[in-house]
């Protein structure tokens, strides 16, 4: 389809970091054609009126457990292991692929709305969700989340191995495969080791949960005399295309094998406050230059999939941090929401900004709201005043989902039920 | 009018902390009459359907500069001293009436669309502010900002005692005028004393920027020996009904005083982290039962009047800070979100919670949005998933001000032109 959006207020995220009033960006098929004022030459299928609207590239969720919606305020203002082991550990162990299917289709709708085009996953009942990211048109990485913890190794490679060969690639590029080891705590280094082999051999990108809490990189020292970042630069995954999440608790030496190494950091605001965690050092790490994405982590421990509050968190608690109103300013926010999360997962030449030749993951922001006026910055508005509602039009591979607000892909009453019925069956199970 | 609010869930914020499902309301005039199973024999002029949403007290903002709305995302991301002289200062030595209460009307409808009812101001030109306030519906606790740097003492006093005498109380309640000395580093021993005078002679309470910066702290410890809160307390005005506004910076000796002289704290997450200012000592100050409540300060420094969003804020980063996720749990954040406030200007008498006898500030949320499901704690759904704008319908004084997210008392298209076009005339001066 070829799609013309007239007239708007462009947030380009460019190398230039370009920011143009009144222009025009012609969609043909899957990409961006051209930018500029464009004539009667192009002849769109569908024209969308970008007039008092801000277009901006479609926000990146680098870090997500999209079925755990289910899970959504059912557990709060505990303490982590009580909230893991007692409440969330016993829900997930009677999940089955429906149950992950219905919470996958939840979660896409929230994304959807508020303004995500990609999302990185890490969890179980794979085919599951890439089931409901075919069907609504979002843009996805999906990973297995493994560990060798109970099991033998072979199990979490042979599946691992399994789940890129029959769903990497499909749906029009919209599914991508990654790997997933859980953490460094819970795989052995072996199982990392190989990990990471299969990560160069299939050219996959590797997620893996680092460094969120202060026990694990303590139990970490006690046992390998090493922090968990160190351990896995030792085992050679920090030379693969490796994206470390939540890094709360990171070194100095942490920071520099980062640095060194050139891995992007996924920070996870919302959830490494909720649980308790604290702050990650999102000041140091953009002083030594490392690529920081944002992720919203899973809707058991945020609860929400709003990127939106991830960057005004983000933005507001380094700027208390460092007592410096200059820290993370807005524009720097709307990158790690954006561009950022493409370098993060290396599709960066794909998506993340609005470019011709890229992909058309577009977003529309409604500015006809009073917290938008009076107009003085777009961009401050939307890190600073915007809510995730704002956004009023998505496009994913040239494909519209959402316009005026309204969901094409996807029957939300029927989603809210369906999800509603699911929860309460795990809870009487 | 009568009101009839049908088969809703009820968060009453009562001392009881109830909360009830499937619950009618009953308004009369402009107070709560009835909460239970209402019959046919209460006859209401309108009848709200509660289903599928929650009904919850108005949220109260303790603190804000309405006007300043007109600043908004004009300056961001400045030092502190930047912002304030070259950037904010300039544009309020030209702001005229005119434009005082072109803001107001851009905060109000702001105000009411994100469910505040009630909202406690501290500024200039505050006729104009009022004149808002009587054409829109909304609650206020409006006060003149006032500091004797450059005047004498007498000017302040005659125009705090004027706009007391002529516009307390009026609009049936809901202009309610305060004390506003602007904070103890811009004012005088003698002035302080004299405006703590005015507040026990008229029985109106105080509100003062206190220890929002280490700086004014570091300045009054060099210039008085003292701590802002230790020479508040010498000077009595922490005898009077004083809410003390910002109190990032605190020695624990400040809070034993605030502890003895019962002093509520307004705080405000949201524009101490963007300022740079820092964190406050929210944990501190409940675990002495001090009463603290939220405020969205003005729009130049947060870059919105959203209290779903300071209620996540204080929620989150108190647990970041303590590394512990039972800190400010929803609960508490719901609370300073309205009773406490209620508390903090002594009004818990009249608004804050629904009961029956207090007036009918009353919001009601649509629960009818992807991030709403499952349902399992209405509570935690508020402050953790929720965005302000889901609030549908907004009640204040028994008057409906907007219902299904239509504003009903103002003319917003009107209000959003006027915003901008005040605005722009500001930066031409």
């Amino acid at each position: 389809m070829n799609i013309l959006i007239k007239n708007t207020t462009l947030i380009t995220l460019n190398d230039k970091k370009e920011v143009v009033e009144n222009i025009d960006i012609a969609i043909v098929e899957d990409k961006i054609k051209y930018i500029g004022n464009i004539d009667d030459s192009f002849i769109p299928d569908e024209v969308l009126d970008g007039t008092n609207k801000i277009t901006m590239p479609g926000l990146i969720n680098t870090h997500t457990h999209i079925p755990m919606s289910l899970f959504r305020n059912y557990a709060d203002d505990l303490p982590f292991w009580e909230w893991l082991h007692d409440r969330i550990l016993p829900l997930e162990k009677n999940l089955t692929g429906d149950h992950v299917y219905w919470g996958s289709m939840l979660s896409i709708a929230e994304m959807i709305k508020s303004g995500i085009t990609s999302f990185v996953d890490m969890y179980f009942f794979v085919e599951d969700i890439a089931k409901a990211v075919e069907e609504t048109g979002i843009r996805s990485f999906l990973s297995l989340s493994v560990t060798d913890g109970e099991e033998n190794i072979e199990k979490g490679l042979v599946e691992t191995k399994k789940f890129i060969k029959n769903f990497d690639n499909r749906s029009n590029g919209r599914i991508n495969v990654r790997i997933a080891p859980h953490a460094p705590y819970s795989c052995s280094d072996e199982f990392l080791k190989r990990l990471t082999e299969l990560s160069h051999k299939f050219d996959k990108g590797i997620n893996i949960h680092v460094s969120e809490s202060e026990k694990e990189v303590e139990d970490s020292l006690d046992k390998f005399g090493k922090t968990p970042v160190e351990r896995l630069n030792d085992l050679g995954m920090l030379d693969a295309k490796t994206l470390a999440v939540h890094c709360v608790h990171l070194s100095d030496r942490d920071i520099e094998i980062f640095k060194e190494k050139n891995i992007s950091v996924s920070n996870n605001p919302g959830s490494n406050l909720k649980l308790g965690n604290g702050f990650a050092r999102i000041n140091d790490l953009l002083d030594n230059d490392i690529n920081v994405s944002l992720g919203t982590d899973g809707s058991a421990s945020n609860n929400n999939l709003n990127m939106f509050e991830e960057m005004t968190i983000a933005s507001l608690i380094n700027k208390g941090l460092d007592k410096n109103p200059e820290a993370v300013p807005a524009y720097k926010a709307l990158e790690m929401a954006t561009i950022n999360g493409a370098k993060a997962i290396n599709k960066e030449t794909e998506i993340g900004s609005i470019e011709i030749g890229k992909k058309a993951d577009i977003i529309l922001i409604d500015l006809n709201k009073p917290h938008f006026y009076p107009r003085y910055n777009p961009v401050a508005s939307l890190v600073y005043s915007a809510q995730a509602s704002d956004v009023d039009t998505v496009i994913v591979n040239g494909d519209i989902l959402m316009k005026d607000g309204k969901l094409l892909t996807i029957d939300i009453e029927d989603v809210m039920k369906n999800a509603e019925i699911k929860a309460k069956e795990l809870l009487d199970n």
